[in-house]
């Protein structure tokens, strides 16, 4: 049985790094997750994608030749291949592309984890075939990929795209990143959450949400709550979609994109985020844009995005 | 003595239309200005230009050749050919290249007039040998213009670079747009003269520009007086600086430029406008970018930006 070509396609998260083969046609064979564990050693890391690879490679029931290593990380810069001061990860400036390269002797490349995103929405996903648009994941923070002229907008120093921490509140909530009032505090998992406990305190109506476990408040069950009605989580909603629906606007403004597709973990709550999303977009949009520009959820199976877009990386540059 | 080759730049404002034979080094010949007179049929535009030009090409102490024409516009769509809505020309949707093309028998390119100006400091001024940066002209409105990966951002329609119109301020003043808060309301030669009046009308500290004549106070009169010392002019100048600053900080954080080029009518007040820009985008951009990013003045001649940016549109369809 002849070899099947596959890149390995590794998305490295704060929590959990997942890999998988992707083929040509962007399917991801034999996904595997690892902790990250970024408080030990990124070579340790290393070692340990790698064996985990190599017993994947000869216990799986074909034979494959890996032509490549695409990786997408949170602050994975393309230009220096490096993971530069990553909030959730604990390694500061981490070598990967070297440290993957000496490991396996493959081509390897490296990208922010939302612009690999945005690959795969391109190459396999929801925005197939287009030129331009913005990727926006909703995770622990807001992630955005920036496509125009049918490339990724890297920028001059490879940080592109960061509207996470685009001004949405002149002096309001603090951010990981040492500013204040950045889109992220308000338009993420844990921005959401923030939002939801700020309504708790200040109302006395009652909510699903008050009788959760402490620690028991995130995205999902905030979710879970608006989706079954719940007013103090719907209210939640309405103002991450307004603040979100806002600032996409104004990024339109900027770039004219054909779409703009959202993903991540708070993207699967669905209607209850995407409708006040789309209300402030079109309340806030320039005239020429209005009616013009589709909200679209993710095309590709959760978690797959960032993989088969890293993956994708590798091909390109052959 | 052999024909020289040139371009006719034309740049085209609400007022006035400023235009130039362009050589392939960017001079400017014999510039000429004629009023726009846009409430008259824009084929009187048209044919009133033709006449000029071919006046100017019969008494010229040389022989030039034309090789075409460039045109900057307000909402000038190069994607379309036609001036679109622009809300300080009487015309609407003027098909602005069929026109010429018909008078000169030339080839014609038209751009939004803040992009031929971006291309007009990428080849001749500021950000000559830049791959990435922004452009920002502060006139009546405020226009912008961006280059990514070396070419102008066009975007999906030909209306990229609306950064006048990004939300700065949620119900803040209305702009010419129909929205409201638009940074062009703050951050243009209106919009600090709307600020200085507001200023005025709020306290009854003396100041020079309270013993202006009626229509007295423009960008030019609170400039000089700012250059002065006139402290509600510097005012003026501080908040008008603090919410441009604060928008090129979340413009960076999209596009992460090599540098930002001011330009226009209230640029020229130097150090008055520049100063508290710097302060602010250096205050709100991302640690990244801190200290990274210069932000210049043009490096044309007042007003040639545009006509020499616009007349390189054909040089390049060559």
């Amino acid at each position: 049985m002849e070899k099947l070509t596959v890149t390995l396609g590794i998305d490295i998260g704060g929590t959990n790094t997942d890999f998988a083969f992707v083929d040509i046609s962007g399917s991801c064979r034999h996904k595997t997750s690892v902790k990250t564990l970024s408080d030990t050693p990124v070579e340790h890391f290393v070692a340990r994608i790698h064996e985990t690879v190599d017993s994947l490679l000869n216990t799986a029931d074909r034979q494959y030749a890996l032509n490549g290593i695409g990786i997408g990380a949170a602050n994975g810069n393309a230009f220096t291949g490096c993971i530069e001061n990553a909030p959730n990860l604990g390694w500061k400036n981490a070598p990967i592309v070297a440290l993957f390269q000496d490991a396996f002797g493959l081509p390897v490349h490296l990208n922010n984890d939302a612009n690999a995103a945005a690959l795969g929405e391109m190459l396999f996903g929801a925005a197939r075939g287009m030129k331009s648009f913005i990727l926006v994941t909703l995770g622990t923070g807001l992630g955005c990929g920036i496509v125009v002229h049918g490339q990724l907008l890297t920028g001059n120093k490879g940080h592109a795209g960061e509207m996470g921490h685009v001004t949405v509140e002149p002096n309001g909530r603090p951010c990981n990143c040492g500013k204040t009032g950045c889109l992220e505090t308000y338009a993420s998992a844990t921005g959401i959450v923030r939002t939801a406990a700020q309504l708790l305190s200040e109302s006395r109506e009652d909510s699903a949400l008050r009788r959760l476990p402490p620690q028991g408040l995130t995205g999902r069950t905030i979710a879970d709550a608006a989706q079954s009605g719940d007013r103090i989580a719907t209210r939640a909603f309405d103002l991450t979609g307004a603040v979100l629906g806002r600032s996409l606007a104004d990024a339109v403004a900027y770039l004219d994109p054909e779409a703009i597709v959202i993903s991540g973990g708070l993207a699967s709550a669905g209607s209850v985020l995407f409708d006040p999303v789309r209300e402030a977009f079109e309340e806030n949009v320039c005239a020429v844009h209005k009616g013009n520009v589709n909200i679209l959820p993710s095309g590709l199976h959760p978690g797959d995005a960032a993989i088969v877009g890293a993956a994708a990386s590798i091909w390109k540059q052959k």
